[in-house]
């Protein structure tokens, strides 16, 4: 397995999405520069007004060209009448190997420090994160492109140290930018959907290997000026709103087990807006229960036995608190 | 921003499209053909029989290339399970700059006299309808692409007229035409669910430049020999069916008193069939309230507060008296 | 209609998709290999795990390139959230000159003998099928390609034999295998919502240059290991989940009464789950009724006269029964 996966380059294959966005800049309402070391900046949302269809692409880059993105009008939350759906056939490599949030970019000290957490296909070139060792893949290729959630392109000191850990010159970076209150960023976080369940599966010890399909649709959720705002509502779509099924492969009674644990509900802090838990404990990311962070409804079929297994299920009414 | 949108052209936009029907014409039921000034008329519908899907790629052409126009299976209406669905990024541009028939191209007097409302791109190079001045928009090309709801291609004085004001030579003219009557004019219509919401908000006289997003879907309408039957359902379909959602920036209150203004129910002749309204006042369409033409059911999300205002609703029974 | 069709090639419609398996061979987990008579084998399920979004292109390629098949988050059924969809605006060149498996290709004796029903484009080259008089296709291309739900590649003898019944060199032959219970092959069966109903208009002699649009839906089967059970889930995702509109030209009475015969509740062995009706009549495919093979919930609009008739309804019961 791991050798085939060798044959599948996260950072190659989102270059027709790159080349997309440049070429389209205008309609898009995104801006590509270079930056002072050379590479490419795409900005969908800090200083311009980026648009959803910049988000919709830059989810497929997260997700390493792997996987469909696409605005439906799926009609399950009678207020919320559009949903986005992620359907990926390589769901660990495309969710864990590139689309999840995982390295921590930090730059410099005190006021000029840099921070934003890095996502997209860049990450699997550098490798650094325990998480490569778990899936089993690392990409090679002469570009890196990362997806960051911050309305701030990172200094080039950091650009220089992020193209030595992919081993790329810095003029193959591209960094794809979209602060959470943009409209491509509240696309990009919801877009999560599939990717959440991936991670807490990981986190549950679930063996990742086994994970074959992802399916997973949530509601749009309505961009909000302010960040906390912003960050709730984008989370609340998945954690309230979203709906995903897995495939797996192994014994029905981890499957069984899987969806059982796996659904937002499960976690201490369900139960109430995001916004309001993440005040409640003053800002501090990491006091929240990290089992939160899952759809609201999982469906999980092990191939193996045939079985489906569900847990969870979309609260209408705490959608409409967080989104109203 | 007009500076930037002078960036987006929406008649080069189209040449993929353009290039599909012409490269897939008999797969789609189309005919291409070369018209008496060299202009290229692609029937979609009227001595041919088209298609559907020939009808979403001329809606795509409609909106300069600028939205996604799918059939989707969406089911919030139970006896009419399929629907389609418009989105852009661009709705200001795709749907008044170009896929709003605004063009009134008359030919001739008497019984020869050509009539028909030319909507498309090529609209945005000529410029000439008090809308562009309202929106800040005009095209630069060397093609000029329009899209005709009429059985009959204009005659070759209009023809020169129209390459004229568009300041290309007649054989860089591409004419799609597709009668209200057929299966790609059925859908091209249904198609306008995002389009009359951006032309009712301009009517209300709702700053345009404020209008981010469109995504709208409505029921696809029964296609129907008769003309005015057929003009009367695929309007029904959007009146009584279509869902839509804005974005727009600036001040909530803005956004609240156009959801209120906007759906469709706000029209004096709204609660009847479209096709009996238009009997009622003895087929003379200039009698009809204008702000009937908007989708039944509108949600304006004002990104700069984060509110949803909602108005109208969706009519089943009334969507059932005309398709039925 | 017939020379128009002539222009339409199924086979050369295909090789992009075929293109887009082998250059994405390891993400959509497919093995492209070149057996013994030279010509490509593309195993999407047998030896290798394969995908949902190979069995996506599958079905597209059994569709002859004439149709589009996608994952929906369409929600009608309240316990399988995702289903397929399928739109054609060539349905009888695509379900019955292409997607239809009629091709009975065996070959050998006894413990060796090699059987499989042959679908996809590479029929309309041989054209030995009754059906190809009754629909009047006929394809001319260099290239042949077969879509097979089987585990086995066929044996050389049989390569060579299609090879010449399609009149083309057996290097230019492409054979995609799938067998039911893999996951592209779960897709590429539910992928004939739409065909079975055209098979079975056939069988109810409605004339087929009458049906010029087709659309239907059908919910994810889970798969199963088991070949009964997996054959029978697929099944049951039509005949009792399936839902389809068909647009028809001709008289309004012979579309309601092709409404009123179409849906799967009109066949005998209607009302338990597939794999049982199977088991019933000891596993020989030959005794069931073959007005079963149909999508339960059926729409016919008579273009020429505007109706809608409706006949039969999905039975999400049985559809649990069937996927739990």
């Amino acid at each position: 397995m791991t050798s085939d996966r060798m044959m599948i380059s996260v950072n190659e294959g989102v270059l027709p999405l790159i080349e997309t966005l440049t070429n389209r800049a205008d309609a898009l309402r995104v801006k590509v520069t270079r930056g002072a070391a050379g590479e490419t900046i795409i900005d969908a949302g800090a200083a311009v007004p980026g648009s959803f269809e910049a988000g919709r692409i830059l989810t497929e880059i997260c997700l390493g060209g792997l996987g469909n993105v696409r605005l439906d009008a799926g009609s399950y939350l009678d207020r919320w009448p559009f949903t986005l759906t992620v359907t990926t056939s390589q769901p660990v490599i495309a969710c864990l190997g590139s689309q999840y949030a995982g390295w921590q970019m930090t730059y410099g000290e005190g006021d000029s420090a840099y921070f934003s957490m890095g996502s997209g296909p860049g990450r699997a070139l550098a490798g650094k994160e325990d998480i490569f060792r778990d899936i089993g893949y690392a990409d090679r290729s002469d570009n890196a492109v990362f997806v960051l959630e911050t309305d701030t392109a990172p200094p080039e000191g950091l650009v220089r140290q992020i193209a030595d850990a992919c081993d790329v010159a810095p003029e193959r970076l591209t960094f794809a930018i979209a602060p959470t209150t943009s409209l491509a960023g509240s696309i990009q976080i919801v877009g999560r959907v599939v990717e959440v369940a991936l991670h807490k599966a990981h986190e549950l010890k679930f063996d990742l290997s086994r994970i074959v399909e992802g399916i997973g649709t949530a509601p749009l959720a309505p961009p909000h000026p302010d960040f906390i705002t912003a960050m709730g509502r984008t989370n609340d779509a998945v954690i309230y709103g979203g709906r995903i099924v897995l495939y797996v492969t192994g014994p029905a009674e981890d499957a069984k087990a899987l969806a059982e644990k796996l659904p937002s509900a499960t976690a201490a802090d369900y139960g109430k807006p995001f916004a309001e838990i993440f005040k409640a404990y003053d800002g501090d990311f990491y006091k929240i229960d990290p089992m939160l962070f899952s759809p609201a409804e999982v469906q999980i079929v092990a191939i193996d036995s045939g079985e489906t297994f569900r847990g969870g299920s979309i609260d209408p009414k705490l959608i409409d608190a967080s989104f109203d």
